[in-house]
């Protein structure tokens, strides 16, 4: 099947490699609204300015699409929706709902399939919360994220005064963790459940302490959490913390028998070295499925709820029952 | 929907406390191949010879089947698939194709559904199999069972002359999975990955040392494996072993990047109270998907490769996506 990227960052590029790793698939474009000659694929694969991409309709299986879910995804995946089989990674989890309206109403317009918010959460995790529940009735739920990097609060931290660079990390709290897998149904709060750790490069005579105590007290994203911050140089930063790595954990716990006397504990847990690479591989299997779905004739918005693993996969039928199941 | 146990043993006693937990199912029979008013069930629920169940069948949307896969599901499921939406927990590994086969000639004759080898080791576990090789293409697969009891081993030391009663517990070695866990991929031999601890309770004046060294050299069964064997009075196994606890782990780790530089592992673990219990819950989340499937018109042998998961919660869509995903 042919694969299109559409936005070459991060996430494409992950594309752009895991689609190297699939030997049913071939990267047929790269699609880019900066100057076509500028961007730099590590395949050589052609590099389009975007407003080519409806004259490459015709080569084109699915176009996995690799933009942000702020201002990107709410645009791109409803527009080419209608045109291409596409997946995107759209990951506000509160506007899912809009968004899956919107992508499904111009995906059977279009008669095609549109996968939206694929990738590990939502995507692998959220499918972990449905299968527990589904198994375990009466239970909690329970997401951790890291220890891994977030963009987000990275990028907050900079905006100080004073703060050359920096880079944060999300650490899920052990005991916390502990008190879930032991069945104690522990009520966590925020600051119960993650720590974040900030490691930060001060422009030279910045004041420290006043940087700490602003990133610190910074509402919505670290007011409510234990923070700890390491000044550090560049090069330091450079060195240690130059990866993009994350991951965490969903649990859930539950009980069975006629008087809930057993005890159950689901766990599903990711350790990332990339965490955009990771996203990328998922995307691509769910290219693959798009595909065959789309050729059996569905059409729509789907979400990973909607997929049947064995779409998922190259091997045959056959193959899975005899190797995998 | 109205569901039937076919079998009441450890599984359909779980079968029939799970769906309990489910508002949306109704528990209508049991039936057995024992005396109907030898048969005690938890809920009540009405107890009928295996005989009556062909007159049954207007009122049952799917039946379980509770039986064990040396002899009985072979020919149960194959013969009630015919007549009925049917699930089992066919778990005889190398004879899944063969099973699959005549049960999905049946079911197809029949115009029913028929799952099978649904559980969690087949089940769960290959569910995260089939995803964690769908996505990390260049990896490895690791799968540890345990801590739990094996039914298959303990009956084995019950065998040996001079032992009046046993328990086995198979158990994961701590090392081998750090090693997974950190990515060395380790080529991991029957004995590195699982140890086998006894517990044994022997008739007076048994030759202990006899029966340890029985234990321990049993081909198949023990012989490959680092074996404890504890000898303890009948009281203390009724006291601390009378439980059937089990669970473990599926791991894959992969690389991805331009040259394979960045290292991920994917890990799923399931720490169960009561195996057959947990079994059962697997059991009845997949009902409902074989009913909703065949509401829709779908027939033939599924796996759970084959059920959307969506079909599996007693969520709407919307549920699911808002609150889930």
């Amino acid at each position: 099947m042919k694969i299109a990227i559409m936005g070459y960052g991060n996430l494409g590029r992950g594309v752009e490699c895991a689609v190297r790793q699939n030997d049913d698939m071939e990267l047929v474009a790269v699609f880019t609204r900066r100057a076509p000659e500028a961007v730099k694929t590590v395949s050589g694969v052609p590099v389009y300015h975007v407003d080519r991409l409806l004259e490459k309709k015709e080569e084109i299986d699915v176009l996995v699409i690799c933009g942000g879910s702020a201002t990107d995804l709410p645009k791109q995946t409803v527009e080419y929706a209608r045109y291409f089989n596409v997946i995107d990674s759209f990951d506000t989890h509160a506007k899912i709902p809009e968004h899956f309206a919107n992508v499904d109403k111009a995906a059977k317009e279009g008669g095609k399939i549109a996968m939206i918010s694929v990738g590990w959460d939502p995507g692998m995790f959220s499918l972990n919360r449905l299968y527990a529940n589904a198994i375990l009735r009466e239970g909690s739920d329970y997401t951790f994220w890291g220890k891994g990097v977030s963009q987000g609060h990275s990028d907050a931290i900079r905006r100080i005064s004073g703060v050359k660079n920096a880079k944060q990390y999300t650490v899920p709290v052990e005991s916390a963790l502990e008190a879930v897998r032991n069945c104690e149904n522990p009520e966590l709060t925020t600051r119960q459940k993650h720590t974040r750790e900030c490691f930060v490069v001060a422009e030279d005579g910045a004041d420290r302490a006043r940087i700490e105590e602003e990133i610190k007290t910074m509402p919505n994203y670290f007011a409510d959490y234990d923070t700890t911050v390491h000044f550090i140089t560049e090069e330091e930063l450079q060195r240690d913390h130059a990866g993009i790595p994350h991951g965490g954990l969903v649990l859930r716990t539950g009980k069975t028998g006629i008087n809930g006397e057993h005890n159950h504990v689901i766990e599903y847990s990711l350790k990332l070295d990339s965490n955009p690479e990771f996203t990328a591989c998922v995307l691509v299997a769910y290219a693959r499925a798009a595909y065959r779905m789309s050729k059996e004739g569905m059409v729509g918005c789907k979400t990973v709820f909607d997929v049947a693993p064995a779409y998922l996969s190259p091997m045959t039928a056959e193959e899975m029952r005899s190797r995998l199941l």
